[in-house]
């Protein structure tokens, strides 16, 4: 049961936002959570949840990504009951010092039957659009990768994938193997850029992508589900601190 | 003795002027060269030539390289011999039926010694910024590769390199090794383009990278005189017909 929490700011007059700005939202929600469920996270090795801060327009918003049902409750049901407890609707982010006034928030929430759908698809679109929303990155060889490739991109989803899926796992060398021998990046326009973690500089890309699928329809689909799970997980590494935030563009 | 020359044309108005079109350039070139020098060129493997056409604000600028003493005599000499006999200082587009004239032209002449001496330079600036200023593209594997790397980059400018040069080789696969391994590009703006070439559309990119080379500094100055001579040579394919444009950002 994939569920997304969408938080509204209003910027406050005179202070910059960067994305790295997630990495306090992330110690925000560390605060707010269970110490139970927190020391639960912190031994899992991929995390049932995302989020990650971008600017829209004037307003800053703040997107948490639930993964599972349990995350859903003990991440997002509380940072709603938080926020209706406040007198005035706001966050305060303690390492910043400032207190973000919220606009509205919304919820959608999705289902692993209804994602699970597109594998039954008769789609024969083969490209496959990508937006690569927050910094990215992976990490290859104890080196980051700021170049994306389909291997990189679908091992990186399947994992996260079969981390939080209960009955079906997708991760097959050999379906990435296909991947990689049947499908590339057609068109991009991307950028290197730095993602800021704790005082370390984390090197990171951001941009567009096409991925051109020249492979059997079953595969087809299976890369439509993994990158509208994207949506939910997030892509590559640090993704529960801000990174990797990726959208389908239709 | 790589020579340069540029020449400036006013742009027709009306007219949409892409890189693409180096390629009619490229047949007046033919045109107006020694029928014997064209075939000899049509059996060389790598052209001792490079030509491209871009946009300079207003104007168009086309810039020929030569790479070696003869290609400057029956090529350049031969052009500059043409554009001074014309009534009005003009080139004639046949494929488009358009005649382009002339604002200005430069040359400049270079020399390997020149280029060779920064190869005993005591440089210790271990970041080369490349500018992509026309469409790249490199072959491998029979599939056109649009994502830039380190091998790719050195190993086509090593081949062109002793394509020309008559006393020294620089291709070395353990050096092109090193690079792969001790250099790796460390910031990138890029994105995919098509370049236009008789009908047939080649995947390509434009844009810009750094290339941080934590090497010795023999190999950082190889690299350095490797990009030099590129600005003369262009880089992947096709660049007698207007691919493959660089130039080192100081």
């Amino acid at each position: 049961m994939p569920t997304r929490l969408k938080i509204r700011f209003k910027c406050n007059e005179g202070k910059s936002y960067s994305y790295s700005m997630a990495s306090l939202a992330h110690g925000y929600i560390m605060e707010i959570i269970e110490p139970q469920y927190a020391s639960l996270l912190h031994n899992l090795r991929l995390n049932p949840y995302s989020q990650y801060i971008a600017r829209d327009k004037d307003d800053i918003v703040w997107v948490i990504n639930t993964l599972d049902t349990r995350a859903k409750k003990e991440i997002i049901d509380k940072l709603i009951y938080n926020i209706n407890n406040e007198a005035q609707k706001s966050v305060f982010l303690k390492k910043r010092n400032e207190t973000l006034y919220i606009k509205e928030f919304s919820i959608i929430e999705s289902d692993y039957k209804e994602l699970n759908k597109i594998l039954y698809e008769n789609k024969s679109k083969k490209i496959l659009k990508l937006k690569f929303i927050t910094p990215t990155s992976f990490r290859q060889d104890n080196r980051y990768c700021i170049f994306p490739s389909v291997r990189l991109i679908f091992q990186s989803l399947m994992h996260k994938y079969d981390a939080v899926s209960v009955q079906s796992r997708v991760y097959d060398a050999q379906v990435l193997k296909s991947y990689e021998e049947q499908a590339y990046i057609e068109e991009y326009k991307l950028r290197s850029t730095l993602f800021s973690l704790e005082g370390i500089l984390i090197p990171a890309f951001i941009g567009e992508i096409s991925i051109k699928i020249n492979a059997p329809t079953q595969l087809v689909n299976l890369a439509y589900m993994l990158a509208e799970f994207g949506c939910y997980a997030g892509v590559g590494i640090k993704t529960a601190v801000g990174m990797g935030a990726i959208a389908v563009i239709k």
